[in-house]
């Protein structure tokens, strides 16, 4: 097959997730964690092949970000005491609502519980109308969820009251726990098997709980994400670069999040494996000096414009345009979606598959300036996958304050100047007991304030006694008269320029990432839908080489063992297959792991030395010396040849079991 | 400096703890975790240079282990429910005895505060005596402990009381928690800054606990080791392989263990990473095929014999030599051990401070058939960094009779045979009853009888209606009588041979290495003890390379890209180091961090391309082109290459700078 066809058969191979996940579980990709004892939701191992596809995948973010970028990578703690996440927002905000019943002890994650029985109730209206299912569209997103409502009741509903649900479910992610009561009492749900009524939602936080020490009294929490003891760390790592900034810090290990329900397979767990990066930047200057490496980068944008218009439609425009139009914010948050979508193709993941899509301004964390998901079709629907944040001094500034210690970069000027600006002076002591604990988040919003927000604020201030604002994350506005803050126009000397950087942050799930590109790579043969193939890039692949002798005879076995120790002197990553069966049932198992290459040794190979070199994809074969195939697969595996380029010296080889 | 002057001055530099420390936290290899809030004990951040090195060692671990032995990697989860930890003995077993002091609410590790203060005692009593401090042996074991007691008063004990005080000492491992309690009463310990007497001795479980899901009923743990992930994957690894074995799995992955009072810095922490091998292996046949290769590695052994007899002079030998005597109990477990030793010396760990220490018998896990641990000399005394244990078919055993799962290989036999063997069967419904929580360690311990056991068994049985056993880990003899057990010779015709394999477990803390490597890389030049080096191994250095323009002059900037560029393209880990401070203070700088080479870029450079080249260690220098220069480099860092071969086309260079 050319690869042209081999492109063809892929894309034309409908997809089953039954057959993939049986290939996964089957080839111990993974499986779910102590299923001897019956498992626990939300935990998964990985075995030997998904093992190594995860630590390929984390060398070559490693490589591509931290080398590439001469990023400093960071290793920290992941028991967290209850001081940190209690400042960063975690305490507080970090959680879901769910509701119990009290009678069978179930427990429901009350947004989905709503979504899903409201998403019943118009299908069985449809149903009652005579719409049949196939009419029915189907959101692919939903698609993900295990469902609870197991049985669609054939039941019609008055028009409104269809309108009604049409209307919650449009905004289902916005809605708070005792909102969601309000719904599920008005429209009388309950736990979907029964009818009967469940509690109240109550909030649930998401961090698992510890206490750290012998007295029990440290409380500690498993922490949610990696970038806390990247902030922390930060005046540190300023020093490790010099004093210098724009500079960025990355982080690659373990968070965990006790999901009410998980579901969803691998993507959604409890423990997941993350790579994080944070990029200190000075807020007035988010320019890149390697944007204009990838400003040609074509991508797929959903902006938070095409969304509120209705539209899953994404436009394709090159990061470059992205940029200028001001739809991306700002060229560092511009590069790094750029370089995201880079990495993301180098690993395996389908173009065509890929998009990033803005937040919507109330999904944004309330911190964000500008937040874009990348996010990668399965069938499950589309997944975020990494997610690229403008964070801007937020974190800085509320541990900063917590703790009483700078956290800036201090610019030494090469000559005082002389600058006339706004300053802004807050009245500390005041916000505490008047805002509480959006005090953060209201001094966070006033020192963040533009010039020429200050100066229209000086005017407001002047004019009325009282401030007006409109802080993100803080319902309604927020008020305050002329004692909590002064706004004055000053002009000083000065000799150092101090700031909190602003951060730009692209995170990664990796599991996620490593789930949606097994759907990705997962094909059938089109001669037989049986044969499975698993067609990773060679670069990830979790081995590189099936090595197979044709049969077990003895005489094969010297050739096996000097092409082996070729291997392992490359470090190449291969596995001998000296099992009976027949060389075509050997490739068959290998293209289900993955195995970009067979290395076949028969008994012209003990004459001549001679073996056969067979690629996964095209099952194309060539022949050459030992070390002209490892040759040839060291350069297709880690130097970007084609198969083309890296066997243009070999002779191709039609073996008798071609057909296999 | 030759390699041997520099040898030389290496060894002849006296180690300081302080210096050490300085360097490691001036240049952020580590700091203690979340400082910022005041930091919590024995957890630790790593910085860039320690996190490169972590993961460079990692990485080298991964290729000398699971990709030369072909093992099979599994990542598993941390969260860990009772259930698993209950049946491993962990949550019975994995504690420490503390002693609370009810008024101040201090805490204190029962064994380490009976230690110290009757140490103190001794001390003030050879002070009473006249002895001075000079001639009182310290023994450098316990020099890693922060001492409690601060302050020694000269009080002269009668000499009944120092014998019973030493005879304490001498055996301070072996007291359980309610005898160190007795050993508090009888000699009035109490804290040691007060006197006041404390509670007596509580239990305290090491692990982390926590709730997995909503429903706060699942009580889980963070692992205290990884092992217990790679014995439930037990029957898919098996599968994964085959079905053949000996198979090795492998892991590395974080571990926790909730420490009462942590110390000794990166010695003893709450949180570390870990490395794991279970080699899974026919009890009856515990060869290794590669036993050959390793047979010749000479090394340092203390065998339990020498200790018992108050000796801690190890004997030198081949591997060979000490599985051919057995000392060492077979083959593959003396395998490990060479290739153990193989890898912390390709690490930096020097020969001189590495040592094989066989547990004594009251050290040793109960299910442990044999245990050496890696020892690494340090200022704080030798450190157990690797363990390298045979653990019997305990865990398979334990987690197959709680799951009612069989956890066996079967190894299908060429054609049936008649066997006549001894054979014992258990009447498991009295074990419970009877030994209760040792019933998992009896049965254990019966099913692994050898033949000539067996033999001896049913004899005793016969003749006496009853069995007495001495078992691994349970004090005292266990009896029980004919209805227990029955032990007969039967002959059957089998066509597969059931087994539960023995397993072989190398378990390397990687942190203690690490910890370890800093220690024995660390040396002073000796025309200038202020100048620090850390001469770590090429290959596991953070960074290979510190790129080093002469001065700031902007014609210089060029050659700086391009050889920034190569360095780039060649994926050679690099700095550059342009602030405007004198060429010897920035080699100064990377003397600390460990950069093995320097690149010059001077007023030359812009003319001919040619760059010098500087070795660490030595300080020499040579000239060449760039390519020259990257091809050196790459030799001798990934090619096992020394500085002579690498550089062995290139010319001398003698800077206006040598001097630094």
């Amino acid at each position: 097959m050319s690869v042209d066809d081999i492109r063809k058969a892929r894309s034309a191979s409908e997809f089953n997730r039954e057959n993939l996940e049986s290939v996964l579980r089957g080839r111990f990709f993974y499986a779910p964690a102590f299923e001897l004892y019956g498992g626990v939701s939300g935990l998964y191992d990985y075995g030997p092949p998904g093992c190594a596809f995860q630590a390929n995948v984390v060398d070559l973010w490693r490589k591509h970000f931290i080398l590439e970028e001469d990023m400093l990578e960071v290793d920290c703690s992941m028991l967290t005491p209850y001081e940190v996440l209690k400042t960063s927002g975690h305490v507080d905000k970090f959680s879901d609502w769910m509701c119990r019943d009290l009678k069978t002890g179930e427990i429901f994650r009350a947004d989905h519980l709503v979504e899903e029985v409201l998403e019943a109730r118009l299908k069985g209206d449809k149903a009652a109308r005579g719409i049949s299912e196939e009419e029915v569209e189907e959101d692919a997103e939903k698609k993900k969820r295990k469902k609870k409502v197991k049985q669609i009741k054939a039941v019609k509903l008055s028009d409104h009251v269809v309108k009604e649900y049409q209307d919650i479910l449009a905004k289902i992610d916005g809605y708070s726990g005792p909102e969601l009561g309000e719904l599920m009492v008005k429209y009388n749900i309950g736990n979907p098997a029964t009818g009967e009524p469940l509690e109240a939602p109550r909030e649930f936080n998401l961090m698992f709980e510890t206490a750290i020490g012998p007295s029990g009294h440290m409380k500690g929490y498993l922490r949610p994400e990696t970038a806390q003891g990247q902030f922390l760390n930060f005046s540190k790592l300023l020093e490790f670069n010099n004093g210098k900034t724009p500079f960025a810090s990355a982080s690659i290990g373990k968070s965990f999040r006790n999901e009410i329900s998980p579901r969803a397979g691998l993507l959604r767990v409890r423990e997941f494996l993350m790579a994080e990066i944070e990029h200190f930047l000075d807020p007035e200057d988010k320019s890149h000096p390697k944007f204009h490496e990838v400003k040609d980068v074509k991508l797929s944008f959903l902006p938070r414009e095409l969304q509120e218009a209705g539209s899953t439609e994404p436009v394709v425009k090159t990061i470059g345009e992205a940029v200028e139009s001001k739809m991306v914010d700002n060229e560092t948050l511009g590069y790094f979606i750029a370089r995201i979508a880079q990495f993301l193709l180098k690993i395996g993941v389908d173009p065509n598959r890929m998009r990033f899509r803005q937040h919507l301004a109330n999904e944004m964390a309330h911190y964000a300036a500008d937040c874009w998901d990348g996010e990668l079709l399965t069938s499950y629907g589309w997944i975020e996958c990494v997610g690229c944040a403008d964070r801007s001094a937020y974190d800085l500034s509320v541990h900063s304050d917590k703790t009483k210690q700078k956290l800036v970069v201090r610019q030494k000027l090469d000559k005082p100047v002389e600058v006339t600006r706004w300053e802004i002076d807050l009245t500390k002591k005041l916000f505490g007991p008047k805002f509480r604990k959006d005090a953060p988040k209201v001094e966070a919003h006033l020192l963040n304030l533009s010039q020429e927000e200050l100066a229209s604020k000086a005017e407001e201030l002047k004019n009325t006694g009282k401030l007006v604002l409109k802080v993100n994350g803080i319902e309604g506005e927020v008020e305050m008269d002329d004692k909590f803050v002064t706004i004055e126009r000053r002009t000083k000397t000065e000799h150092v320029r101090e700031y909190i950087p602003n951060v730009i942050e692209p995170s990664f799930g990796i599991g996620r990432i490593i789930y949606s590109v097994f759907e990705h790579c997962f094909w059938s043969r089109p001669e037989d839908t049986a044969r499975a193939v698993l067609s990773f890039p060679p670069l990830v692949a979790p081995s590189k080489v099936l090595l197979v002798p044709l049969s077990n005879h003895k005489d094969l076995a010297p050739v096996t063992a000097e092409v082996s120790k070729l291997l392992r002197r490359e470090k190449i990553p291969f596995k001998v297959d000296d099992s009976g069966v027949s060389i075509g049932k050997r490739y068959a198992r290998n293209d289900e792991l993955g195995t970009p290459f067979g290395v076949t040794i028969d008994f012209d190979s003990v004459k001549d030395g001679s073996v056969t070199l067979r690629e996964r994809d095209s099952t194309k074969q060539v022949r050459g010396s030992a070390d002209e195939i490892i040759k040839a697969i060291r350069e297709i595996t880690y130097n970007d040849a084609s198969w083309e380029e890296g066997t243009k010296n070999l002779a191709p080889f039609v073996s008798q079991s071609e057909t296999e």
